[in-house]
Formats: C-alpha cells, structure tokens, sequence
C-alpha cells in the first residue's frame, strides 16, 4: 500500500503535524491523484478540534481537507472518465450507497450511507478516510470532478465545498436573471455566494456589518451594499427579495433578514449557527416566508458549478499558504482575518 | 343606513355585550347578507383584548367575527354574482386594492391594501370595519364567496378562516395523494388540517400530547396518531414526512418535527406563537428541509376550499351557541375546551 504524507492533529488541542499515512492501491473503479491544492474549510477546524462531538465525534489523528484539486496520477482498470494527467477535484464526499433514492435523484448528499472525505469509516483501509491536507488521495471516480482548464488551480480548490454549497441553493430556491438576491455575511462562502448571484443574472445585495468590505462587495459583483445595522438602510428593502443566503455561523437576528422577503421569499442557511436561532412565527406567516438549509450539493450539481464557474471564470478569492502555516490560518480564521479563503500549496508538503 | 344589532367590546377588560352598529346601504357592486351563522376564532379574542397592539392595535367599540355564512338579502344593480335569497360567505377580508401585483395573482392576502373584515379603516362609512358578530353585513361581491348547498350552515362558517388556513399551504406545498402529512395540534385549526390531508388523499398522522384525543384524531380522518412526548414513537417516523402542519399556538419543540421530514420536507406554521421560536440550523440543513407561514388565503383559493368541501362533505366540528353565551365561549376557548369550534347561532341574536 502507497503511504502519503499529510498533516493531522492528534487531539482536539494539539496542532496539525506531519504525519504519515497510508491510502489504498487503485481498485478498478478508483483515481489516484497528487493534491495540489486543498481549500481550507471552517468544518477542517470544527472537526480537528472536535466541535461537533455531538453530531460527528472526531476519531483521531484527523487528517482534515475537503476542498481537493490536483492532477490524476493513475486510474483503475474500469475507470472510464479520467487519465493520467487529467485535472480531478474531490469535494465533501468520496463515497455513498450509490442504491438508495437519494443517490439514484443524483442527491448523494443525503445518501444514508455517504462517507465524508475525512473522519468517517473508510470501508476499504478500516479506520476512518483521511482527507485532503495530504499530497494524495484515491477516490472511486464516481466521486471526483472534472475541472475546467482554464481556472486557476488554487482559486478552484475552495468551489469544492464554499462553491457547491452556495451555488445549490441558489438554484434549487431559483436564482435566475430579474430576480433579487441578498447574501448576509461576506467570509468564504458569503463571498462565492456574491458571485454566483451575480453571474446567475440576479441583482445582488451584500449585508454586512463593516462598512470596509462596501467596495470589496462591490468588486466581487454586489450591485448594492446594506450596513445590516442601520435600521432605515434596512427598512428601504422591506418585502424585497426574493431570495437570501445567509452564511453567517455566529448569532444573529435572522428576523431583521426573514422581513425583508417578498411574498413566497425563501432564506436559506448554510451558516450554522450553534445556539439554536430565535425566529418569529409572525415573519415567517405573514408573506408566506420561508426558511430553510441546505448542505452542500449532489456530484451531478457539483459537476455543473464546476462547468459554470469555467463558463463565468469564477474561483474563490484565495490566500495561498503553504502547510507548514495551517495552524496559524486556524487563528487567522477565528478572527475572520482571510479573504477569502486560504488554500494549502501542496508542493511545500511534498518538500517536507 | 340601515342599522344592524352586534354584540361588540368597548375595551380590553370588557366583555362583548350587545350594541347598535351602522351598515351601509348596498352600493353597485355590493351584497348585503343576513347572517346566519359565524365562527368563533381565536383571532377574535386577540383583537377584542387587544393583545396584538404591537401589530393591529384594536379600535373601539370592536366587533369581531370572520367565519361569516348567511344569505343573501339585497344585492347592488352591478352584482352578477349573487342574487336574493342565495347563500354567501364571508371570511377575514372584505376589501383590497384590487390593481396590486399580489391582487392580480389573486393573493389578495398579500395585498398591502387588504381590508381585513374587522379593526381596519371602513372607506365607506368611516372608522373601522365591523364583522361578523352581527346580524348583518355588506361586502362587495369580490369578497363575497359561494356556499355548497349540501353543507350544514353552523359547520361551515368555520372553513372561512380555519378551513382556508389549513387548506391554502397544503396546495402550496403539494399535498396530495400518496404524501405523508402530519398535523401538529388537533384545535380548530388542526382538526380542518386532518380532513383536508385525509381528504386530498395523503397518509395522516396527528401529533398530540393527550392520548385522550386519539380516537377523536382517527374519526376526524388520521391514519395514525402519535402521542408527541414519546422519543421512541416520534423516532418511529424521523425523516418520513413530507409535509407537517403545525396548529400550535403554544410554546413548543418544533424542531422535533423539523427532524421528522424527509429529504426538502416542509413544516408550516399556521397558529403563531407569542414568544419566538427556537430553531436548530443543523435541523434545517441537514434534510434541506423548510420552515414556513401561512396566512388564510385568497379569495379564488377559498371558493376552491369551498367547493372542495361541498365535493367531500367537509365542515368543521362545531359547537354551536346563543350569542348571549360569547363570553363564557372565550373563557372556554381559553382552555381549549370546545371540539372543535364555537358556532354561533345568530338567530338568537335576532331575538334579542
């Protein structure tokens, strides 16, 4: 079995480190591919440090990282989409049932049996799947992506999960040209929100509460910029939009955002606050609000953003960094000191 | 202008006695209705004790009442509609702008300029609109909606608001056959919930904290009922629902059922609770799952609910009462103690 050299921690206190770790031989459905560059999510940090113990307890070492572009290395027998020499993507997922109703509706998300890139059981090595923060990775080809050549590699890590994640709702809540779209909070995925909203054709409105991200917003697509804390600035969108992402992960007043739909508007979180969110029943009835989550998105549909972000030559605003750094991008990013995202270059891995 | 006898409050504290209250002569397009029969809501208790001041602060003398059906007395030269001696209806709204974009949907709900049956400005007579706890009314015959013969008049006057509230957001969400739906709350509301789902051929389940209503639930059309306190029981059904109706207007867990829709399910709220609500965002996101209101309906969905009563036999459980007996009513409906409307007799009204 090939070993790989990534960073993991080793307990929810302790840094990343170098470690060593093994990935499986190439099975005849699999594509094995050297990481170039690996998205740094908020859920790496949630996970290391065991935030989600409730829901997703951290097995240790955790080797974190789902935001996965590179280059295929070598391909099972059966395996039809790739070669060697391609460019390949791997996002959240690297597995699912592939039998159930979810996956057969393209929506492996859901797939009761889905295997998250990291810290779930890895049903070919035993213990749990290692993720991205890695120099390699061997996934089954209906798991990785093409990526369009023309994207900057380093910017294109990040569409993985901030892409997907904010792209699929959009669609899935009709985000198309006319319509007005509101995206709350400006990080990783607020950003990609913005873009998305914008080369969808919507007219796009940033929320913020700095008024020194006004002309980043407006660079990034915005056609408009709201300072969430001035009530009249508020007030003047009331019954307004037909669509608003929220990617806001720390407590906030949802309702102030809930009054500002149109009738039938729909706000979708894909922030996840930890406390539960206080929501006035009055908001939601009154112009048939509605609110809702979404997770991610289906291989099909992450495919497709891929496809569109080639079309739009959109990727993520990225701080490239090498691995050697995670640990102080995990502070920087507790302080939202990133814009907008931070990708891991691969190579100063390989040359530890 | 002819006079008409009502039963209305002069302030909060005070309880509804009998009054003289003016009612316009019929103008081209009006009808005037005899009333018959109105329902007894809890929206009527709101507004008379003024406990929506922060929303739709109560005007006095107060006459409430929008579950009207009566029959048709004198109608304007303009009216094509109805004619004398026809049976009517009316429900929460008796005017709107007509020229908005929500009107020429058809949403009249949603009109900015709505005209709610009582408490708001009356542009013909001045002051507020007076509703149903009288022995007559006017309303243009836009606002005025068709009664099946074949239903019993005390039964119907409930489906022009509790009737209309539960069936509109099951049509929007696509209630239909095939569907598992569950109804949280088996009130006045809830108890039209489970008839229309049983009756639009969805699989229905009540969720109740009082064993007690059980077998109420199963003659009201639920195919099953689950006792909401039991962890295993709700568990039973986590991820199965397709659509939740949710008719509390107390404090509770929603994302108890939040947790019971399956994949892009939706809960709608109908019954608001005073205090809000607290959400979980994981609940939310991990299913796509959504949360939402809804407000009655309009006035071509409520002719629709209308027929679709008079089709299956629908009317609501009533109680049906003297005028005279309102205020022990409101004391009753406090603590729930009515299966599963007030009803009043306005003949009784008539004699007084």
């Amino acid at each position: 079995m090939p070993n790989a050299k990534a960073y993991s921690a080793t307990s929810p206190t302790s840094p990343l480190a170098l470690t060593t770790i093994a990935r499986r031989d190439v099975t005849a459905h699999d594509v094995q591919i050297e990481i170039l560059y690996c998205g740094v999510c908020h859920s790496d940090l949630h996970q290391v440090r065991n935030e989600w113990s409730g829901f997703l307890p951290t097995v240790y070492p955790c080797v974190p990282g789902h935001e996965i572009v590179g280059r295929v290395t070598k391909v099972g027998p059966a395996v039809t989409k790739f070669r060697a020499g391609d460019l390949a993507a791997v996002g959240c997922m690297v597995d699912s049932d592939g039998t159930c109703p979810e996956c057969l509706a393209g929506l492996e998300q859901f797939c009761p049996n889905v295997t998250f890139t990291y810290n779930l059981p890895d049903k070919h090595l035993g213990g749990v799947t290692y993720g991205g923060y890695s120099d390699s990775i061997v996934v089954d080809q209906r798991f990785v992506l093409r990526v369009p050549a023309n994207l900057g590699l380093a910017g294109a890590a990040p569409l993985l999960c901030a892409g997907i994640t904010t792209y699929s709702p959009m669609r899935h809540w009709g985000v198309t040209r006319g319509k007005k779209v509101g995206v709350v909070g400006l990080g990783g995925l607020g950003h990609m929100g913005v873009k998305f909203a914008h080369a969808l054709g919507a007219h796009v409105v940033v929320f913020t509460t700095s008024p020194s991200k006004k002309e980043d917003a407006l660079r990034l697509g915005a056609d408009e910029v709201v300072i969430s804390k001035n009530a009249d600035e508020m007030l003047k969108h009331a019954g307004s939009f037909d669509f608003i992402l929220d990617a806001v992960s720390a407590e906030h007043d949802i309702n102030a955002y809930i009054n500002l739909l149109r009738r039938d508007g729909n706000i979708t979180l894909v922030g996840a606050p930890e406390k539960p969110l206080a929501i006035s029943a009055f908001g939601l009835i009154m112009g048939r609000h509605s609110l809702s989550g979404s997770p991610i998105g289906g291989i099909a549909e992450t495919q497709e953003m891929l496809d569109f972000c080639g079309k739009h030559n959109i990727t993520a605003d990225v701080e490239v960094i090498p691995i050697q750094k995670i640990n102080e991008a995990y502070t920087r990013l507790l302080k939202s000191d990133v814009k907008y995202r931070f990708s891991i270059d691969m190579a100063s891995l390989r040359s530890e």
